[in-house]
């Protein structure tokens, strides 16, 4: 694959092998002097990434502050700490070193930091950020698409909720397949669980749109193959772009142009599975479709069986889930609840919380009581 | 299909029933004051279009000057005339409302409103446009993809050549299928080949790209679905805004990404036929593609496999090229030529005229007398 550029709803898009050089260049083109870096884990310490960043910060006469220390499912203690360091030090640029969790608190801090009140605020639909500082991502996990969208997802006690703003989409997103070479092989997993129920949930809804649909089965075939390709190949340069390319597509909004929604009932159920468990979240997902499917095919079986046809050569609905749990459980990645690290009893606190706005779905709508049979499902 | 806006590398575009309407805001923002209105037959007077444009223009104070008759395959005569009264007028702003000959004649009369020499200059890759006048688009035949993309192909004597510049991107395109609806059935037809082979031609290449490939096969199918629906309803507008937006990805440079250049023989062939026989780009392409890829085929038969596949769910060659035909013919598009428009004392001077810049395919290297036996294919 060739390296190349793409300009998308505001982001600059720098995708293939040393594209990382650009990023010094890029913080400078907007306006950054003093750079709050924002990371996960040390690992980008050990693979030397963050050393060529320093170094490139440094060579462009920009100042950091560094925040490190983001977790998956991040939380708002550690985006408030980040605010207050853009605050007292005058921050005018955001830089996030990360996949997912890093980018949406990235995008928390960069409202919070011109703000007075409460990012909390934004997650609970209160209000909408009338600002945000300009923010970049060096990206070294491909799944969320976070890096060229305007939504964040962030946790509190326990609620995780997900918003989204315009002032939030990151003005460059550099997608460099050398900086996810050393991904462990459960994370990269996860990613390409996550970036199959992005294309899956905003696939699934009843209006007639041939040409995202197509587009739509055609990258569900080819991240099958990735991810395949992966588990035997982790070093393979050209799968980890596509992979990255493939992660950004997923959810960049181009899959939900001229589309009325999608469903987006997996996401928001695992999303309060993940609230009161610390499961990774392409984890909770490969859990959850799967139900999620089994439980609508019979109110709607209309789209799953063109999923079904057109992704895995299936024609009937049973093999059509029985072809997706496979495809998952090669990857390692388990499609059954079997730990217990989820609870029945907790079943009733999920439901309640997924529903807290009202119905879910757009495919089939469902409600507590629905949700509920899903998890039934989940943990047979 | 619901109305959307994507900006993709540079070009804002609004497709959905309506969107005419921002037409002349959009002229406005882009700071237009005196437009050059670029068109082809007198259609667009008849189906109310250029009242409306012109409604929205003097809504605005925008005053504007006429260029009409540009015909299918455009010339050079008639992009000077446009060059022309833009140096007169002192013309701040090319809207282009048709389709891509209109587009591709608006280019090079933005490019030569700036310039005092010859544009044919940029076709024969003698020197590139420093700068260009800004240009907007409205659509009234989704095919070619030029409302948002760099390249522009002019006839000149008995040359057809293409260029491209990143001064040609046009600043902003509507698609409104309203626009499309008066649009003749092989007019419809040709512009769905013609966005069949866009797709294609990018597709047919020895580069491994999983995540282009399963679009492309995914769109491909959706060409072909919204290629038989608007035959049965051409007045269906959830079906003319899903070609608007096929045509769009076909060749909005969105498929090219990361892929090394396709193959673009079909098209280098075709225009070398409608160069010297006036012919509808369509026709010629539906009449070379299959021939091509049965002469390809022999050599290099992978890709084709693939693509029988995936496309049309076949398992050979012979099924997958019959395949094709079928489809073009089901549109009522001829794919072997019968009429004797393309004469054999003319394939020599074709074959020659194509490669006269070199060896022209990337999937399968084209050398004059493989073009000899492609055309022999087309003929018999």
């Amino acid at each position: 694959m060739k390296n190349f550029k793409i300009t998308q709803d505001g982001t600059e898009i720098y995708l293939g092998d040393g594209e990382t050089k650009r990023m010094g260049e890029l913080v400078k083109k907007y306006k950054g002097k003093k750079v709050l870096l924002v990371y996960g884990k040390e690992s980008i310490k050990k693979n030397g990434l963050y050393e060529k960043i320093v170094f490139q910060l440094k060579e462009n006469s920009i100042e950091h502050f560094d925040l490190s220390g983001v977790k998956p499912n991040p939380i708002l203690e550690k985006v408030e700490e980040g605010i207050e360091i853009c605050k007292r030090e005058r921050i005018d640029f955001i830089l996030a070193v990360g996949g997912g969790s890093v980018i949406d608190s990235a995008k928390a801090i960069a409202g919070g930091a011109l703000d007075s009140g409460s990012v909390w605020d934004y997650y609970q639909q209160l209000r909408a950020p009338k600002e945000a500082l300009p923010l970049g991502v060096v990206l070294t996990i491909p799944a969320t698409g976070s890096e060229s969208n305007p939504y964040t997802v962030l946790s509190y006690k326990d609620e995780k909720r997900g918003t989204g703003s315009p002032h939030f989409i990151p003005k460059f997103a550099i997608l460099d397949p050398e900086n996810t070479l050393t991904l462990p092989s459960n994370q990269t997993a996860f990613g390409v669980v996550d970036m199959f129920l992005h294309i899956c949930e905003q696939y699934f809804h009843n209006e007639y749109t041939p040409i995202q649909d197509g587009i739509s089965e055609g990258l569900l075939r080819g991240v099958i193959e990735i991810g395949k390709g992966l588990l035997q190949s982790p070093n393979d340069k050209n799968l980890r772009a596509a992979s990255l390319w493939a992660g950004n597509i997923a959810l960049s909004g181009f899959l939900a142009k001229g589309v009325n929604g999608g469903d987006w009932s997996s996401h928001s159920i695992e999303h309060e599975i993940s609230a009161i468990n610390d499961i990774a979240h392409g984890a909770g997902l490969a859990v959850i479709f799967p139900a999620w499917l089994e439980y609508v095919s019979k109110k709607n079986p209309k789209k799953i069986e063109q999923f079904g046809k057109y992704v895995f050569e299936m024609d009937s609905i049973e093999s059509t889930i029985k072809a997706v749990r496979d495809f998952f459980e090669s990857l390692s990645v388990s499609t059954f609840i079997t730990d217990n690290s989820i609870k029945i009893s907790d079943f009733d606190k999920i439901a309640t919380q997924a529903t807290k706005f009202g119905d879910i779905g757009g495919y089939v709508k469902l409600k507590k009581d629905d949700i509920k049979e899903i998890l039934k499902i989940a943990i047979k």
